[in-house]
């Protein structure tokens, strides 16, 4: 699918966008059969094409070090038989998923006897813009079709070949089985200045979801003209009530920091009410630097734990890796005004067994997850039963927080009458 | 609330926007009693402050010559006492709604005993344009108020010292209940550049509704930085099927186009099959001439009934006046091809007595509102049951068709476990 032809690029783009939105009307109309047929003939095609995908993956993984990958990186970019399983397994898990579309979300009947269904139905068309693991090629192909829109993907250079391997058997299988080959189109990364069209086509992309580094969705969310949904970091937090069960606080504070350190719901600041600061710190300090955590402290805190001083930088900062911040407040409200202050939204949890404390605390805290006792890493697509999610929205509009199915969707209002008219 | 100094009119914007996300911060853990107070305790400030006003219209009056505007445009202006009893009576219908925070949308029990709550809570801060009516200022203000969300009204020139009087009122009264007074706010109209800076204050504002002409819609569109919800313009359809019965589908085409022509749900483009069309489209002609209406056609209607010829922009267009365009067409799925093409997906009807013919034309129409065998003129809040409405949206992001309380509003996750950590 290249273009070698720069003059040509924006027509190019024109043509696969306006191909996804043709490929979108058919899929509207279709029920979950043919949806599941293909995610199911997929999976197996995947699995009979896997020396294919090696060998497409092997040409991704000999150009890495050309692309400056870190071994981490290169890591995740690494195929083989178990994960080509793993993407096929992927497949099957979405069309196990009830389809969204056609549901019936409220009904009723007017006084007068017209008949009102809220129906949901696809988004249409959406533009994808991801990082450079292969299997969310698939993943997000396959969220994409089951909830009835079509997908224009645009991976990470670094797993060009990888993902066109996959993309390729996406769209055989597609046309052997009698869906719409458009669904699923793949973007060449060769193409630099294509996201720049895309992001200008409102009138064929009904939504654009970046995911990646601040940088790209800031790029994206203020150069498109059609709605993004943005996947933005995480700042969690989580916060030690003075009436929070402690050896509970130092568990779910050592998981969300601990557990996975490199991922938007992991914790990257802690608080503490007063009452508890001076038992509860060293706690958990001595379980925190068993992980290699430094913490850093406002001037409370480190009268209690030696500790280095947090930087104003440091309250909004997501680490992403062995850092936190510590604080000590005085109330659940002062908790609350400083994660709505600090936080990104994301996730922020509450440790406590005061009921009316736990109510006042999900109540201010303005964040797409707030978690009591239960820690933050709890907030992802598949935890909360979702079954596959694209992404985890920052966003307050349309999505927020885990974005799976039915997130892809919007809703149509269908009326039935006997010839009324209004008078 | 004027600033007569430009250069400060940055930080004055700033202000407004700051004191708007404080009140949406206290707004959002309120309950309705407290809401529903402040409804019922303006709806009798309003009546109470009637000669205030009155004179305060007056005003407006007398400078409308001055705006150029119509007669038509001044009677939507001038308020009397039954119209001032009637934006009373708005305010103790929305008061009368329920409200729509802390609604549990939805709720599971995850195994392992996570319990995982999907609640609804506002948007927050919501900034509003509009045009000249005063009864919509106080309409927006209820109504983002009773969905918890703060609100910055930046209503049209022609009517702002009756918007600023209503405000007054508003205002007063929140102060006496012990509402945030920075729950709703007036935008000078003087400012002529505030709308500007507002529109790049996402940090602060979580959604701009401009209501109004193209233009304006377009340009806030483009300069937003924050998701807007769009109010365009109507090309609504009426598709009469081959199985229709011809006396209904004169009597809902009549009152699609004639009971209000003005309005965004009024149909403008007439559709009818092949089969049908020599016996409709006379009949149909004889009534819509009764009303002035002027019919223009394609080749295929035009051998019908003697009618000027239908241009291509006559198909997208919105007349809001005495004109129809009519086409025939070979079938249902040409309607609605004919329909996604040329319409502006708001609301779209079909007349059929066929079954199998409505589920298509449902499903293939992607409208936020498809009628069978009702007129287009039903898509609203009040027919809807939705009690008020802040308009009738044409995107499919976030809120389609009619938005009331609850297209105002997003949710949170709240999540309760008993030291649940992730393994």
């Amino acid at each position: 699918m290249a273009t070698a032809d720069a003059t040509n690029l924006s027509s190019h783009c024109r043509h696969i966008a306006d191909a996804a939105r043709q490929a979108a009307s058919g899929l509207a109309v279709l029920d979950a059969e043919l949806k599941n047929a293909w995610l199911l003939a997929s999976a197996e095609a995947l699995l009979k094409s896997t020396s294919e995908i090696l060998a497409a993956n092997a040409q991704d993984i000999a150009a890495a070090p050309d692309y400056g990958l870190s071994d981490a990186q290169i890591d995740r970019l690494v195929l083989d038989e178990q994960r080509i399983a793993g993407i096929a397994q992927g497949l099957r898990e979405v069309a196990a998923l009830p389809d969204p579309c056609g549901e019936v979300i409220e009904g009723q009947t007017r006084p007068g006897g017209l008949q009102i269904q809220k129906v949901r139905v696809p988004l249409g068309v959406v533009f994808f813009i991801y990082e450079s693991r292969p299997n969310v090629t698939a993943d997000a192909a396959a969220i994409c079709v089951k909830s009835g829109n079509a997908v224009i993907l645009r991976g990470g250079k670094e797993a060009a070949h990888s993902s066109a391997a996959i993309v390729d058997v996406l769209r055989r299988v597609a046309a052997e089985v009698g869906l719409p080959e458009a669904a699923v189109q793949l973007v060449d990364t060769a193409d630099r200045a294509a996201v720049g069209h895309f992001l200008k086509m409102d009138d064929a992309i009904d939504v654009t979801i970046p995911r990646g580094g601040e940088g790209l969705i800031r790029r994206v969310a203020s150069e498109a003209t059609m709605p993004v949904i943005k996947h933005f970091h995480g700042n969690c937090h989580v916060y030690v009530d003075a009436a929070a069960d402690l050896q509970m606080a130092v568990r779910i504070t050592e998981n969300a920091k601990c557990q996975r350190m490199g991922v938007c719901n992991a914790c990257e600041s802690l608080l503490v009410h007063r009452d508890v600061a001076e038992r509860f710190l060293p706690m958990v300090a001595e379980v925190l630097s068993g992980h290699g955590v430094e913490m850093r402290g406002d001037q409370r805190s480190r009268a209690i734990v030696d500790m280095p001083a947090a930087s104003e930088a440091d309250w909004g900062a997501e680490f992403l890796g062995p850092t936190i911040s510590v604080a000590v407040v005085d109330s659940v409200e002062q908790a609350a005004e400083h994660i709505n202050r600090y936080g990104s939204r994301h996730t922020d949890a509450i440790v406590t067994g005061d009921l009316r404390t736990s109510r006042r605390f999900t109540a201010m805290v303005d964040s797409a997850a707030v978690m009591v006792n239960a820690s933050t890493r709890f907030n992802d697509g598949s935890q909360f039963g979702l079954g596959a999610e694209i992404g985890i929205s920052t966003d307050k509009f349309h999505a927020r927080g885990p974005c799976g199915l039915r997130e892809l969707t919007t809703y149509k209002y269908i009326v039935h009458g006997d010839g009324h008219i209004r008078s």
